[in-house]
Parts: C-alpha cells; structure tokens; sequence
C-alpha cells in the first residue's frame, strides 16, 4: 500500500504531510516488505523451518538490495500488485539453495498487509505525539487565554456568555477522545499463507515481536476490521481537527473577531483580506476522510479467501486518509500557535 | 432520535427488524426522555437542588402523561425537535410550584442525546446476544460440516482446497471482532445544561447510576466521538455479516453447490428457481452502513456550543443504522439456520 | 420501492413531506403496480398477445382490489420483494382463464422499476413546480430587497460590498441548473421479461404511451444509470437548498444581523433565542443526500442479469433522497416566505 | 486542481492513467492557468480594456516563463492555493507598465476554475473517444462470440439461457449511456472577478471562444452544480466499467468458464492461479469513485461568496476521480482485448 497523493502536486505544501507520505512513498513500502521477509527467514532458521544459512544469505541480500524499478513497475501491471515481481528480482540474485526459503509458506498478502501495519503503526505513533502537542498547545491557550469573555453560540446564535477556557476544554476533549483511541488500536502481524489458513502461532509471535508488532487470534485476510479500525481513527483525528478548524473559522469572522491569527493566506485580488486557510483547511480533511471512510467500510465485504477488489479499493483510500490525518495534526498545531488572542 | 425507516414499508418484513425498530419508535424515544427527566429531578432532589416534594409530582406525573401528539407535532415543526413543546405539556399538568423543577438546569440536547443512549444500549444488548448466539450456530456449523472439502479461492479463482471449518472460523472471527467492539462501547449520561458548560459530576454520576448509563469526562454536546462510536460499531455488524452473506451468495451459485439452503425466495417468472434473498440481503445492508457511516463521520465538524445542522444529520442516520445492524444479524441467524449442507 | 421513512417519526414535521411520503407509500407503490399491470393487459390485447377478454377481466379486477397485507408480508420475507405474493393474490380472483394472462410476459423487475418510475416522474412534478414557486420567491425578494447592501464575503471573510440581488442571483442560478436537470430526466418504462431479454418495442411504446413514461432504447434491468440520473437530481436540489440554508444560517449571525426571519425555533433552555431551524436543516438534508448518493453509484455495479444486493441497496436509499429533495424545497420556500429583511 | 495520486505509487501501473494523470499534474495545471491569462489579456486588450502593449507584454512573457517552484510552494503553504504566488512571479518579469494588467479585473478562482475545465475538456475528449472504442470493441466481441450460449443469471442464480449478444447489449447500453451524458457535460469559462459579481458577457464570450469553452449565464464560484456534472459523469463511466468487470470476474470462476481471458496476474504463492485482476480492478474503480461522488455532493453546500473549505474539497477529490474513470475505461479496453473466448 503506496499512495503518494498529496505528494507531488500544488496542494502538497499546503494539505500534505512530508513525514506521513513519506511512511506510504513506493520506497517505506517495498522497504518494510523487505523487513517482513528478513523477520520471516530469521524466525523460520529458529524455529527449522529452514536452513539458517538461507536465513543469513536472505537477511543479508534484502539488507539493501538493487531493485530494478521497471521490471517492478511491469509486474505490477501484470499481477496488480509488486509483491510476485518483487519476490523474483529477489530470488534471482540469491545463492541457488537459498531462493525457495525466502518467502517461504508466506503469500503476497502476509507481505503486503504487514508492512501496511509496520508503517501504520509509525503513522500513529507521530499523530500520537502530535496530538499530545496539541493538547498540550491547548492546555497553554487556555491558561493564556482561559478567563477571556466568549459568547456562546448554539445552532449559530448567541446563547450565553461563557470563557474561553469553555470552549478550548470541547476542543481538547476532541482530541483526547480519539488519543485514546489511536492509543487502543492493534498493528498485527500477517502470515496466513497462501489461502489465509497457516496456523502456526509461535511464528507469527517470533514474526511480531521481531517487528515490534501486534498478534491477534485469527489470519485477517478476509476479515477487514483490523484495517477499518486504522481508518475509523483516522476519521476521528480529522474529525476533532475539523470541528476545531469550523470554530476557528465562525471566530475569525470580522464582526465577530473571537480570534486572531498572525499570517493567514493573501488573495490575489484584494489585499486586505486575511484567510484564515489553515481553519478551512481543517474542515475540508475532516469531510475528505468523513467520505473516504466510506470506501474502508466498503471493502468489510471480502469475498471467500481473498477480494482483489476489495482489498485494492483499501490500497487506493487508507494511505490518503492517514496523510490527512497528519496534514490535519499539522494544520492544528500550525494554526494554534499562529493565535494572538482568543475572546476578550 | 426516532426514525422508524423499515417500520412502515414493503421492505419490513425482509430489511428491518422489529425488536430494535421499537427502540426508535416515536413512543420509545419519548418514554426514554421521561425516565431521564424523572431521573433528574430525582437525583437533583436528592442533592437538594429541587424540593423533594417536586420531584415526586414529577416522577409521579411523568409515569404514564397523556400526551397531544398533534400539539408535540406542531412544536417540532417549530422548534426543530419534540423537546420544548414536550416540556410544556408536561409542566402544563403539574402543580405550578414544580414546573420549573422539570427539566430544571438542562437543555434540550442533555434529554436528547441521553434518550438516544438508554436506548442505544438495549439495541447493542439485543445485537450483542445475536452475534453471540450467531457464534454458536457457527460453531455448530462447524461441528456438523466443518471436515467437509471446500475449495479456498482468492480473487474469485480456485486456490487450494480446504475444509469447510477454515472458512467458517474466517466468519467467526468477524463476529468475534465486532462484539468485542461492540462491548467495549460507552452509553454516557448527558447533562451539560444549556450550553454544555455545567460540569457537576455528583448529579452526572447519581443520573448515570439511576439509568444504568455511563459517565465520561467531558460533556460531549459538540464532541460527538461517543455518537461516531456506535455507528462505527453498528458498521462493523453489518460488515461482518456482508461478508458472510457474499460468501453463501457465491456458494450457492448453481455451479458450485457449495451451500445448500431450505427456503429461498421464489421469482414471479422463474418457478424453478431458489433465490438466496437472506444472503444478499446481508450484502446490501452492509453497503448501506458502509455508507451512512459517512454522515456519522461528517457530523463529526459540530459548529460551536451545538450545532443543529450536524446534530440533526444523525437523527436521520443513526437509527437506519442500528436497524441495519438488527436486520442483520436477524438474517444472519436465518441463513445459518435454513443450511441443509456445506461443503462436500 | 415504497420506504417510508420521514413518515412516522418525530422528524416528520420537520424534515418530512407529505406529498413526497406520500408518493413511496406502501399504498402508492402498489397503486402503481397495479396500473403497470393493467396497461400490461390492456396493451398486450391490443397487440392480440392474450385474449381481450382477458385484459377486461384484469383491468376491472385490479381497479380496487382487496389485498390481504398480512399475506402480502409474509411473501416480502419470503421473496425479498412483494410482487410474487402480490401476483399469486391477484390471480387468485381473476377467472381461471385469464389468470396466466395478468403478468404475462412479465417479471418482477418489470413491475416494480416501471411502479418507481411512474411516482418519481409524479415527485419530479411536484419538486420542479417547487423549484420554480422557489425562483419566483427569490425574484420577489430580489426585487424587494435586491438593493440594499451586504457584504461579499469570501473564505468566511469580508470582502467587498455587494448588493443583496448578487447574492440571491448565486442562489437563483443554483435552482435554475438543478431545474434544468430535473427537467431533462427520463422516466423510462421497464419491460424486459424474465431476464431483461425481451424487445418488444411496439409493445414497450404501448405501455409507455398508456402510463405516459417515457421509452429509452435498452432494457435497464441491470443497467441502472437511469435510476441514478434521479438520485444526481434530487442531491442537486437539495445541494441548491443547502447553499442557501447555509447562506441563510450565516446572515443570521446575531452580529451579522443580515437577514431577519419571523418564526424560528424556540429553545427549551434559553427563551431569548430564535433559532433557524429552516435553513440550518436545508443544510442537514444537503448533507444527507450527498452521502446517500455514494449508495447509487455504487449500485452500479449490477451482477450478471439482476443483482438482488444492488437492486435492494436502491430501494432502501432512492425514496428517501426524493423525500428529503421534497422536504428541502418545502422548507426553502418556508424560509424565503418567512424573510422580514435582507441587508441594509 | 493538481493532485497526481495514481503517478507515483505503486499502483500507477495498475490503477492509474499516463495519459489523464497527466492532465491533472503541476505542470498542467500551471499551464492552463497561464493560458487563461493569455486569453484573457488579449481579450480585454480587444476590449479596450488594457492597452495593447501589455497584452502583447504579457502573451509573450506567459509563453514559456521561468517559474521559482520552491517559490511557488512557499505561496501555497501561506495562501492555500498558487494563484497569488504565480501571479507574484509572473508580474515581477512583466515591464512595469503591464503588471497591473496581468490578472486583470479577475481573481485566483477565475484562474483556478478554467484551468480545471480546459483541463476537464481534454480529459473527456480522451475518455469520449475510449468509450467510442470500447462500443466498437464490444460490438466486434458481439459478432465474433454473440451467437454462443450462456446462461442469465438473476440474483447470482441460474435463470435462462441467453446468448452472449444478450449480455453484451447490456455492457453496450452502460458505455452508450454514460458517453451520452459525457457529450452533454459543459465546460465554463469563469470569469466573475473577485466576489464573482462580473457581468461582461462579451468579454466572458471572447475568452471562451479563445479557449474553446463553454459560456453558462451565472458565474459559478458559488454555484458548483457545473463541478458536480463533471464527477457524476466520472462516476458513470466507471460505474459501467465496473459492471462489466464484475460480470467478468463472475464469468472467469472456474466452474463457469464462461469467458477466458490471455495474461492474467499472477500470484506469488499458488504458481497454477491467472487473477482476472483487470476486471476486479473496474470494480474497485467503480467503487472508489462511488465513494468520493459524495465528496462532490458535499462541495455543493458552500458558503457565501466563495468557500475555501469546500472548494478545496473538490481539488482533493475531482482529479482522482477524472483518473480513476481513466483508468477504468483503459482496463476496460485491456479485458476486452484480452478475451479468447465467451460463452459456449
């Protein structure tokens, strides 16, 4: 699963992420398949499933290994995935009796699927950081800002005054709820084999703590929740993000003048407007992923051992809702510490 | 919260469900609102914020109130929601020293969104029992055909053989997964007052307990991750019964014979065939969550203290979803139990 | 396709419509039923393809008859659609020879695509007159107020000045383009046989003049771009309300104060407030439709000859976006008529 | 509207289009946008509305300018969008005298909305002329194998034999359907200045003509029913794709052999497997863009004069969806060359 979307165009700067797309460039993908390979040769010599020499010479040979990036893009074309392409180029330069060994028992799913964990797990790990910043970057707004007047408004009107620190609390709540929940999330290891149905425990285990990743009971090739659940959190992060960017955005409105920002975007036509673009953009991640998430669902319907379809529309959506969530993160701590004053 | 979709159409025999249909009912909204206003005053008498005097008139008076449906119809064309020309009634009918101890300190979404909770609740009792009981009719399946032969097949081509307690154990796991979900969910107590500032978590916690609910730190008005939560949950049922239902549509395909079902839809043309309607149906529910979660996740971006449009967009979602869900593992149920064979 | 969901709920009377509910009732769809099956007969004789008396006795018979629901259920749980116990019904009245002659030629899907055709072309007929009462409202306003100032505003900030006229002609323009797509719809009769196979065109035009549909060159029984053209309409209505609604939402910013409404939603908490509940549902039902239409693309993804999972995904999802399209128009000109003030 | 997703990754070879992505890249997108400038500083310089000289000053300097590139994402990170920056750069090279008239009178969304649909334009000229060639394609499949038997197929059942022509003319009609509506889509020039008040027709007509755009009465800043066209009609090509690629994949199991197919993926670990992986990939495709079509509904709810939040929207999602209905129709035409045989 490689996806660079907001990577290479005109929005990248501004609704990308470099560190989150570089965790789904083509590089980090066939990077961590390499690590499930070396995990699995590694764990399969311990266990003697295979001669621990092949063990040394495939650990040793995917340390860092030229691929041909044509020939991979070919097999691609030809198998919809890089793995079987990705497996030859390997082999064919591995001594004789050590080809068969590498990729032994496993499939292309066990490869694809665990190295979508590995990097998954890193992509929570730096949104995990980022909204304890954030939540920290709240903390201190309100204890700058706490005892400012602030009008509540419900349904747009004005309600009943409140301060500021009211409102800040809804937003760190937000993002303390979907903390907690990226915190609770499984990064599983898969090794299925071929049709999903290896059940040999003890080497995933060896698999999974060689990777630093999680075991849960079953083979997950046809049941999808493990991958929705990444999705889910990562909606909620954009979610919390969104509903911060939309409060931003009502606040900075000039009669209201709640809040203001240093910086804010220019236009091209009237130079003393100020758009408060990080806020917008806030909004417009949040209701990207509210859709995307959509397709993640979706795709719980597998067919039998395998979906093709189901699983390539994951490949297609997964990695762009993740990049959102780190460009909303981003976004947040970038419009957070842009504020020179909140309520009065 | 009260949408009862598959209550009053042709499609309610085949897509709805009765059990959790009647906890969206307009009746079972209602009552769960006056529990949790004879909740309230109860407690608030307790902590000796009302007169206890008044609470028992409330609690008395709000037993079994006779109600003008035509009058609460006429306040929610007005007011966007029952709950302003429902508190009228009810004070209207009470000694007027105790009319302003009803629904004293609270606001309209505190009723609301804690109504939609009590009953949320019973639905995911109800679904938690079915998915445990659809676990064991799984393993029964398993015990009764589970060595039989069955081709695996990954992207819709023969793989490698299997038996049929392979395939079996992939759906276990998927009800396995969305019942441990599905217990692990929180159905908070509201009760935030106006604007969602009032932080009195002796009265939340005396309220919870009276109505067997649960409390969570913040106020969650304009944080709806607890909201998201249960259409997340509500998803995952449906996803995990598509699965299955995708798996009996290909099995029993005429070719295959790899299912066979008593029962089956009759056609109004074809007199020889045998329709797998249960297991299709299991397909299209799972698409329709698949995309109202969409909606769940867009409410997410919640305008300041309340926003209406977003809060009113999941009236109009949530309850379809549950009753998705109950349909859901109603047919699943169904289907499992009208097998005559598996496998060979 | 009769699904009745604003009908019987609390969100009813406000985010309902009756006329609209009224056309995917129970009794609608089968009234509609019923007059496909007649002209069947009716045209069928006419082409000498069953004896006329025949066609008498069907067409007398099916004027009014007496239907046993409970029946008519227990054949929607069994066939996963109505028209096979409704079909059995029918004929179990009619003289004996005439019997194979109702339905004759015929299937389900024939029935029950031309039933949905025959009340979205009655529902379009009450949307665009709707759109057009709509256009002439905002030509008043515009008239009325059209001179006074408003602030342009881009980003949610202030802009340059403007006249209110600008501002209602954006929203003009909107429900002009979603009128003229309305009215470019096609309202196709079905009449494909068992299998979508059947091209009798002489006897498609018969039908289609009698039922006054229109004819397209294919049978659509697994080609379902027709019945997605109506959902795309009914979000564009509702996507043309909800930019007005949201519009409206935001001049009723107390500080804003550029739009004065009479009525409004009364608060059950805070008595000061008025709150737009008109266009902030418009808003609500913008969002809804937009999600539901995920749901008709995907089902166009159509297996082999009928899809029972994707027809389904239809029924479940196409009635309610026609609603809420009614609902949005209905509650559009509520607002517009319920306007005090625009600008200054 | 730049956002090459499919380019880089992976998946390009797969799931993407060269010919499409290509359209949507930065260098494009750059390109369309000066061409706009072109045109319309020639236009207002016949106009009269700046002088000759600068027009003749700036088509020249536009030709081919140098553009900082760090520059530029330096303006897209601080204003959300590269129009200001361009423009910035442009003018710094432009002779004193002709830099207010560079980007005269109009504003980044009048730039940015023509790019998008000069840009659209050529993307369905391709698409057109593919859906042309896949009708010929299939028309040549119709007379090579139309007479062969094959058995329809009702909700995954056998129903009755059919001969290959049957099905064929169902694939037919979806392709015929959706290049119909793609020949209707329209293609506006925006040209409504900073708050989209503009009203000169003329000079809207000039560079449209220039362009070889459409002209629509309303300038659509606000009003993005003419976007929205474009992504129902992206939808709709894919939708058809992905029943054929459904079809395809149910036709290519084993026990059918209803069609074989040359090439085919392979697997990594079961070496006797050919994957159907094109026809699965339409599906995908299909539901992909089902899901972000509800993106673009959402982007019709847009505030004011111009929203950042949901026009941003569209930028994420409507390129995405333009190359994944690239791709549909370029794998379309893959299987169908592909096939050595249908039916019996």
């Amino acid at each position: 699963m490689s996806y660079s979307l907001q990577q290479t165009s005109l929005l990248a700067p501004h609704l990308g992420d470099d560190e989150l797309t570089a965790l789904f460039s083509t590089d980090a993908d066939i990077g961590a398949m390499l690590q499930f390979e070396q995990a699995l040769a590694k764990c399969q010599a311990s266990a003697g499933l295979i001669p621990q020499a092949s063990a040394v010479a495939i650990t040793s040979s995917l340390k860092s290994p030229k691929l041909d990036h044509s020939l991979l893009s070919g097999g691609i074309g030809r198998d919809g995935m890089v793995v079987p392409g990705l497996i030859a180029q390997l082999r064919s330069v591995l001594p004789t009796e050590a080809r068969d060994h590498l990729h032994f028992g496993s499939t292309s799913q066990d490869v694809i699927d665990t190295s979508l964990m590995l990097r998954s797990k890193l992509a929570f790990g730096i949104l995990a950081a980022r909204l304890k910043a954030t939540i920290t970057d709240l903390n201190h707004a309100s204890n700058q800002y706490g005892k400012n007047q602030l009008m509540a408004r419900t349904r747009m009107q004005q309600a009943l005054p409140i301060v500021v620190a009211d409102r800040i609390q809804t937003w760190s709540a937000g993002f303390q709820s979907t903390l907690n929940a990226s915190q609770n999330l499984k990064f599983p290891v898969q090794m299925g084999g071929p049709i999903g149905t290896l059940r040999n425990d003890a080497l995933k285990k060896a698999i999974a703590k060689e990777l630093a990743l999680d075991v849960i009971p079953h083979n997950w090739h046809a049941e999808r929740s493990p991958v929705v659940a990444l999705a889910n959190a990562a909606s909620a992060i954009t979610g919390a993000a969104g509903k911060l960017g939309m409060d931003v955005c009502l606040m900075a409105q000039n009669e209201f003048a709640e809040i203001a920002l240093s910086g804010g975007g220019t236009s091209s036509a009237m130079h003393h407007k100020q758009n408060p673009i990080g806020a917008e953009a806030l909004v417009t991640l949040a209701r990207f992923n509210a859709v995307l998430i959509s397709a993640m669902h979706q795709s719980l319907v597998h067919e039998q051992e395998r979906s093709g379809a189901a699983w390539t529309l994951e490949w297609m959506v997964l990695p762009q809702m993740l990049v959102a969530a780190g460009a909303a993160t981003r976004l947040t701590m970038q419009v957070l510490r842009s504020i020179t004053k909140i309520g009065s």
